[in-house]
């Protein structure tokens, strides 16, 4: 069994159940038909900012994500600049382990660094996402800590659509733990 | 007594006390004799990211910010990207009000908003800062915030260097609350 499943079937499947209705209950997930920007059409449409901004429903997600993060023998928790700020810095809290923000961009002036908070060539991250469809934007994040040296094996996404990311993190050597899936959200 | 002042002045002076060490102890908060990037000679240093991204700091700062969050009747806390985004998500899941993130310029694609998560004409808000100089860019979220309609009386900062934000927000008709000063960091 993939050393990032806490617990058994039952308990995850509880989980799933409470989270997907906080994420209804805050309006992050709405059923109806939509139009994507990618100009797909969907059956459930996700503001997860939503989410991020109502602490009941991330203190929910931290929770959850921190029975994850304690099985995988990390000791920093990391968010890419801005949506994975609130998730990380939640999880940082829930866990007690270290921040980590990946800036998208350089800073312009000061340190000029990529990150911010501490980062050593021994360090094991886990990074936090909030949504991941193609897994594109993660993965920069991932090249980028590893090229300081440092270890990531895991992203932890709130919601995955299934369309791609877990095969491209794969190839990445990186292994994909949504907390809840678009097929979670459709059953 | 300013509305935004918890109990007596030892509790405060105890807060201090806690808030300073937890400063100190994450290396936020250094003495010595540096020359600052403006070319100021200066006693203190202060890397405010180490005690963002330290858990057990932050969790400090959250405490004692939500002490003050609860007498100022507001109901939404925001942190301007991307320094004030973990103090404002750790003050959120302390005081279980909404996160509300002011960008630092419109999102190029998608919204194109300056505002992650949900504001309103008749919302009432605290600006949450790491460390205050000026004050000028906090004054600047608070303007865009007001051109919404909605009010901000009150920004708390972590640690204000006494260099000006004070009277800077109190021309702009806000309150300024320190959590430390640089006075407190040098008695």
């Amino acid at each position: 069994m993939s050393q990032s499943k806490p617990d058994t079937g039952n308990e995850i499947e509880t989980q799933k159940q409470e989270l997907i209705a906080a994420l209804k209950a805050c309006g992050a997930v709405r059923y109806g038909d939509f139009t994507l920007s990618s100009g797909k059409k969907s059956k459930y449409y996700i503001d997860i900012k939503k989410a991020s901004t109502d602490p009941k429903t991330l203190k929910i997600i931290a929770r959850q994500a921190a029975l994850r993060v304690k099985e995988m023998g990390v000791g920093t928790v990391a968010g890419v600049e801005l949506g994975g700020v609130p998730l990380a810095t939640a999880v940082s809290l829930e866990t007690g382990l270290p921040l980590l923000i990946v800036r998208k961009s350089v800073k312009e002036y000061g340190t000029k660094s990529r990150f911010v908070g501490d980062l050593r060539p021994e360090d094991r991250l886990v990074m936090l996402e909030d949504v991941t469809t193609s897994g594109g934007s993660v993965r920069d994040a991932i090249k980028v800590v590893r090229e300081t040296g440092a270890c990531v094996k895991y992203v932890i996404t709130v919601v995955d659509r299934e369309e791609g990311a877990k095969e491209k993190l794969k190839e990445a050597d990186a292994e994909l733990v949504p907390l809840v899936t678009a097929s979670d959200l459709l059953k």
